[in-house]
């Protein structure tokens, strides 16, 4: 414990984000991986696949299922993958209707589509912060808007602006990441399902009213299998980026009148050990380490389109690696946001 | 000339694309600008501004306008920006008017919605490009789609599957990019129009009337101004990379079936000085390269984000520098992927 | 916990490496911290600068310190670094002595100098392990390097080489990579030591003498204060990417000669939940997922060299959130590769 | 022409750099490909691979050689490479000792052996400008050096320091910069040659010789084939990436300076369409720009080390479309530096 920042018995005074965390933890894939499980039983019950009966038992028999997690990461050892061991635990739990569990999926069946459904809750709680976030400057325009301040172009003092024009460049684009996750949701929370190369070869004709069953199910999007078009999982990732760089800029520039001291009153802001009198203002630059963190990891979002073939094991796993930090980064980046404005004692009003 | 493969006298044998190269060159930057510079002084004149008679003075005298280019490199040398001397000539051309020349904009107005403007003709382009690439990849269904392959997870043989599993998996990813593109046009190309520092303050109550006439005069979206929010730029540099992704794993598939052989017969190929025998499937090779090239600028252009008060001289050029070459790897990684599909004489049909 | 999949409780299977996770931990950094108090107190002592029995009070009763670590938190929450609490801790269980508690240095000396005593140390781990790869390395071509085997280029089949030949492509870089940390070793991991603004302006013209004290107790290179010079930390952030990128390589050609199935014979790898009889080459795909993991990260580091004034809190903080996970993406790549080549049950002699 | 900043008709009034820009026009790399395989002629006839005399003609009827680019584009466009095509263009020019002409040699021998030609000679320019720029940055010392100045921790005012302080932290990493460059030079500037597939197939026992009388020849380090090992490449791109953001930081430093007013006086710097009053610190904000493009162009280079079996088309030609401009950036960025010592007509002073 400590690798990461954003999990970090002490630095997680700055990065800590518990609710988004949530999602990402071992528990929460296991969770929803255990409900993709059920619900794949129940679908394909449902239509006709197995036997209601059977996805009763799986269902009933699964209801307290705890997986062995000393012998799932020697499954992943062993198998890249953590399916192959999680069903076998399952399997055995389940008895009778053993060889029903998991039938007719693979392993980035059961992890896109945990994955999917933890993005999509993510994203929930993103958009309620940004709503905050949004709403915070706004309560900032309201107060301070109509104060003169000094407009900078290239660092230099330009001419005079209003604290409105500033606050308008900080939630317009937060506003447009609104409507982005908004329209995104549309389409891009979807069930991936396709079974071992795609093609849901075990159901037969039955395939598509499976898939659409499970979706239902899970309230995830109906669609085709998608497990090796990444593209979705890469501009997801490109929104994450476009939230956080956004917040950068607000940051960077609360950082640079905090410098000059004159445009902006914060409070709060921390200390230093050799200068107790300074007020840092670390949300702020906060602010901009995360904006600056997300954009790189999106470079790596994006070299894992290229996977090849049906499954890449390495373009795969590089999500794995990168993806949750980025939805963390963007979570810490609102939270620290918002408490930035309330920060925020006064915008503007100095002489111009 | 030579710096930028897409630019060079025989690595242009690969990476040239004359149609999009030509939005990015000095002549169409300098015509796209004195378009908003005329319009400007016709929207001006149109509400009011300027006297009527001032505009079509303008818009007459500057018909033939051609720059000293020499001076305007100097310019930019001094001023970091092209407009400053840019606007002298202009002023110097159109004599008695020349004070109303560029009336109440400022570096930025023009430059970035000379950008707009050119990023939406290129933007014509590559969208009409994935919709012939598309059809290619229909084409190939259509002839191939039935074919029996081997399905290949992590780089292993998995299970039999068609070729119209595989190609579904080149072609879908295009479908969505061809879809972001069009909701992005609904409100992306946008008008740039502040003034000095954002406020337009040179039109009292007029200034959004101007900025109105002023889109609807150059066909862009009409927006307030968002000179230092450049969420805009940097969401359509990622559908850029979400293109060059997608075609790099149709790249790194066609690759990976050309190295065994056995699913694929291509046509043309590359040689070597070496082996005159070999038929290196260079097309496929460079959508993989642009894929990366890409990918890595996408994480450039989202560093930009971070565009510190009314303008950030460093995060702006940063754009200059990345972004035109961001259009172009799109439009030769398109154009080169048409030649690939052409190139596709068999898909699949092996035994599995 | 489960935030990064190198300290998941189940991505470990694949990406755990305690040895080199140990000196990412709080605690480790907690007693890094405390150790250069503690060093800091004797150098002190020993340039005269403060009384040999203060510091034998300072070290004799932070000998069982053991910090709050919630009260840590909680610091970082409102300074953006943890020492000002950590020396309040450190101060309020020393008592008398208290005031000659990290009398002289600021937050950045103690954070930066344990990093130093941590990359240092981890990086002889990642130099032994080194040392192994290129052992077992050369154990393979001992044993195989006559094996004939295809030559590919471009990703065709070129002409028949030896297996001795593709293992150097393999090797090289990796003994390269050795002496390049033997080089660095020479003066990177060095004392940092400036007090509040770099000027040591505590110890008048003793500064130098106690940083030499300091950095010999300490077994780091003597040198100026360095906290808002960075290149030292961006240059070794290269030094682990050249590492895992160039086991990158060895991954991709161990995945590409299991494809075609005839140039090696891998034991192990991964089974799959739907098509028990794939043998994946998991530990190669590992490989290129780490290389690729690592190119992304050190963009990040090295747009932290943009570090401003004497000390930058978000481009400081950047190197937080990104530097750990490099090096623990070299171990495990390190670790797998050793793997790797001990599953190489054969190397080449197909017929060529 | 003008895709490339670096290369742009008005642009280049800001990232212009002739001296290095000349080393990569395809004039250049012809000239040094030329030198390559008249160097081969003679070292093969040194080491009695080929005739004296059939050596003497390659160089003679070589001597005024002038290819056809339309060719060599159409070439590189069918090959992927131009080497087949400006060898058929050699034969055809040296008649009778044609078959001699790349005897043993291969596409990658001569492109990368022109590339480590070109490197070596740009990095004798950048390391000379690099020792200006150290010794502008003495200057200043020496003239403003004991100046007080406020010093900034996290952007707010610490503690008075002086002027040599802030300007040690530009000048190290550029003593540094210049040391790493020496280092590389030691080894890093090297042939490759190894024919079709590495191995020298034509030259028996006498690879090595003709391969050592070849770098001899080109004044080039002697080692064996890296034509799949970057390594080398992808350390000199950080190299790079070290000095320009070095010089980022320094450019920060005098935009937030010319931002408060205060501690620096700057002559120069860019005016304003709309403002001009204003003096942009546009050669700071260069630097900043110049840090960041490298920055994010490392990761590309590094990406590439995933260079598949003996020679990657995908990653060899990113490095072609990244590395140039890399190169040009950090001469451009350099060249900057050195202007912007020479605008600082006063550093520090202020009452602090």
């Amino acid at each position: 414990m400590g690798l990461s920042a954003f999990d970090h018995p002490f630095l997680s005074g700055l990065f800590a984000d518990p609710d988004i965390a949530a999602f990402f933890s071992a528990e929460a894939d296991i969770a929803a991986m255990l409900r993709f499980e059920t619900a794949l039983a129940e679908a394909e019950a449902e239509c006709g696949v197995i036997a209601p009966q059977l996805a009763e038992a799986i269902v009933a028999q699964l209801a307290g299922f705890a997986p062995d997690v000393a012998l799932l990461a020697e499954g992943v050892s062993k198998d890249g993958v953590v399916i192959p061991e999680f069903v076998r635990q399952l399997r055995r739990t389940v008895g009778e209707a053993a060889e029903k569990v998991h039938f007719g999926a693979t392993s980035q069946d059961v992890i896109d589509t945990s994955l999917m459904l933890r993005l999509k809750a993510a994203t929930n709680i993103l958009t309620a912060r940004l709503a905050t976030v949004v709403a915070g400057l706004s309560g900032l325009e309201a107060r301070d808007g109509q104060n003169p301040m000094m407009g900078y172009t290239r660092m230099q003092a330009a001419i005079p602006i209003t604290a409105s024009e500033r606050i308008a460049s900080w939630k317009a684009p937060l506003e447009r990441a609104t409507e982005r996750f908004a329209a995104f949701a549309q389409t891009g929370f979807a069930i991936q399902f396709g079974g071992a190369a795609g093609t849901l070869e075990k159901f037969g004709d039955k395939g598509p009213a499976v898939r659409a069953a499970l979706a239902r199910r899970l309230d995830l999007v109906d669609r085709p299998q998608w497990h090796s078009q990444r593209d979705g999982l890469a501009e997801f990732a490109a929104l994450l980026s476009l939230v956080t760089g956004s917040l950068g800029k607000f940051g960077q520039d609360v950082a640079l009148m905090a410098q000059s001291g004159t445009a902006i009153h914060l409070t709060g802001g921390g200390g230093s050990s050799a200068m107790p009198h300074k007020q840092n203002p670390v949300a702020a630059e906060v602010l901009v380490t995360l904006a600056r963190f997300n954009a790189s990891q999106l470079a790596g979002l994006h070299h894992a389109l290229v996977h090849e073939q049906e499954r890449s094991g390495a373009a795969w796993m590089l999500e794995w690696l990168m993806l949750p930090q980025m939805v963390l980064a963007t979570g810490v980046a609102l939270q620290t946001a918002l408490t930035l404005t309330t920060r925020i004692a006064k915008l503007g009003g100095e002489k111009t």
